[in-house]
């Protein structure tokens, strides 16, 4: 957000703080991201989410989402204590009790913001988008593959759509796709909702069926530091010599450029901007969800992009754009009318009031996804 | 264990307990269950666990481990606190902060006693068979099938061994492979190590490959309740009447009486047995593992079991002997024994010196694998 903006946005919040206003609405449901059976989290209809958790002896509880109200104590030794009004979507969260920041024991476990821990899940105008529907179904496959480079055996996920197995003469185009900092390999299959996603847009004839395939998009395995020193060397000797040919050797990939893609939200966008710019044989399709966009500038060979990449997209929540997320490459609605403007065929997409977020990069894939290997 | 011997044992914990004795061995190293980068808990070699967690306003912190020790606070705000000498495998846990049970955010997060929460593996002399090693690796696959009886898209990992997708005119035998009560149909691939097992049985040689097949073992989505009370027609239903066809229909088995095998850890033990019995001309092979046994009387046509399964394997802990673990079907041992009298293929296995626990189970797992679909 633009820095005049600040003290007024902050003001607003002050003023629509739960705590000095209404009761909230007495709608609440449990929710979907919860531990089978937990009837708490619930979340009501002013999309506030309310916790309860047992600590008959902690002298102070809370919750990391900010103006959150008090916690106040039950007469069952339980703590209740609730959010202001959150986005649509998928949001992560520790309870903190007497100074220790937990995973809420009611919730399901994801990771992000580098810990396996909480999160929850506000309904959206849009969730069917995303949910699990009968329709015939991709699966989700955990598979291991040696790298030389790092001496490891690395984790990847591979989606493979419905129909793989039943066809087995065909061949499919594959897209990479990255997580974000803090994040790991599961974010895409796990609160990303891949699955549902494609398996979706298949059923309805809106995308092609394609291959995903999510590794973890560091090289160290603790998954600490900054990225302020990150060299992405490494990550993209995994990627490009090691993970493709495992790919393409092992599933029935269409193994050429034009059939590859790649993707990724945050830091996963900037790792996709640097490899896809320097393997333009290797991608022809490149998506940059909240992780800033691709300029002219960055670009070597303007003629030889244009002749290689088949599609750019570039995504943004609407509450990240004006802020510094977009500023690598420039305004990121700017930086794609100047792509276009040279001729390349490039598409921004916004997400209405979604911020650095899931539903933010949900939607992302959902849009970007029917444009993959169409030409 | 006997009632007589209750007291004794009683004392004996008591006078072993750490807290009077010498200070731990101080060769303290990270779990390797720890979430990346953490390093508490920490394992020493007398295999006792060692635990960090920040509450710098907390009153009591502790850990659900009997027998541990008073946890102090240091000067930097957290908590520490060391267990008595486990078993080697795997254990679930929770710490207590001020009343609240909670998962150790140090820890990855296993699905058991009803919950996604911490565990703590213990290293073990055979670490190295359910180690991931360097050897040509299996999938784990995450699919869904439609089940009518239940009106629910469900859950199901399915195991395929190395090899298969390389050689797709190969049909494979297929176990399906249940949890315990409390867990879910991510205990076997996860903690169970089912992967691993299996791919390094398959390198040595000393297991054939085959297709493992893993569901939910209830119908309640709420895991909730008792088994007092508890019908197994609607998994049977799901399992025999659903899950199998499905299996048949997507992926390349043997899809025959002599090449399905069935086999269950405790409840899904009971479970293996019920099904089992009364599905001879499905089942072939039949593994129970801490879940009882199967005794002659339990047989009704003794001619007809005696022709058609292949092979009976009962497998327990050896810290669960002499109590009431086995008493269905009676005494494990003996019953293996009327078995084998009456002419039927069984073999009995004891794990050296654990529980009721999956260092057990994944023991049982490697013992009974090898002797699947031999014959």
């Amino acid at each position: 957000m633009r820095p005049a903006l600040i003290p007024l946005l902050a003001l607003l919040a002050t003023q629509s703080g739960f705590a000095q206003t209404n009761a909230p609405a007495d709608d609440w449901k449990p929710a979907s991201s919860n531990q089978p059976g937990k009837e708490y989290p619930k979340v009501n209809s002013e999309r506030r989410v309310k916790f309860r958790i047992v600590a008959p002896e902690a002298k102070s509880v809370g919750v990391t989402f900010r103006d959150s109200s008090p916690f106040t104590k039950g007469d069952d030794g339980a703590w209740y204590g609730h959010t202001r009004p959150l986005d649509e979507g998928f949001h992560y969260y520790a309870l903190k009790i007497d100074g220790a920041e937990v995973p809420d024991p009611n919730s399901m476990m994801y990771f992000g913001a580098m810990r396996w821990g909480s999160a929850v899940e506000i309904p959206a105008a849009d969730q069917d988008s995303y949910a699990l529907r009968d329709v015939p179904h991709g699966q989700v496959r955990e598979v291991f593959f040696r790298s030389k480079s790092t001496g490891t055996q690395r984790r990847a996920f591979v989606y493979t759509p419905p129909g793989y197995d039943e066809n087995p003469g065909k061949r499919y185009p594959v897209l990479y796709l990255q997580h974000g900092w803090g994040e790991n390999e599961y974010g895409w299959s796990v609160q990303g909702r891949v699955r549902e996603i494609l398996d979706n847009l298949v059923a309805e004839g809106r995308a092609k069926p394609f291959i995903v395939v999510m590794i973890y998009g560091l090289t160290n395995e603790t998954r600490m530091g900054g990225l302020r020193d990150f060299d992405i060397t490494p990550f993209e000797t995994v990627l490009v010599k090691e993970l493709i040919p495992f790919v393409d050797s092992g599933f029935r990939t269409l193994a050429d450029q034009p059939n590859r893609a790649m993707a990724g939200l945050s830091m996963g966008g900037m790792e996709t901007r640097t490899v896809t710019l320097r393997n333009l044989d290797t991608f022809s399709h490149i998506g940059v969800f909240s992780g800033g966009s691709i300029a002219l500038a960055d670009i070597k060979d303007p003629a030889a992009f244009k002749q290689k990449v088949r599609r750019v997209f570039i995504g943004y929540g609407s509450r990240e754009l004006g802020g510094d997320r977009g500023n690598r490459g420039g305004d990121p609605k700017a930086a794609v009318a100047a792509l276009k403007e040279a001729g390349i065929d490039a598409v921004f997409y916004e997400s209405p009031e979604t911020a650095h977020e899931w539903q933010t990069w949900r939607r992302c894939l959902r849009e970007f996804a029917p444009l993959l290997f169409q030409k």
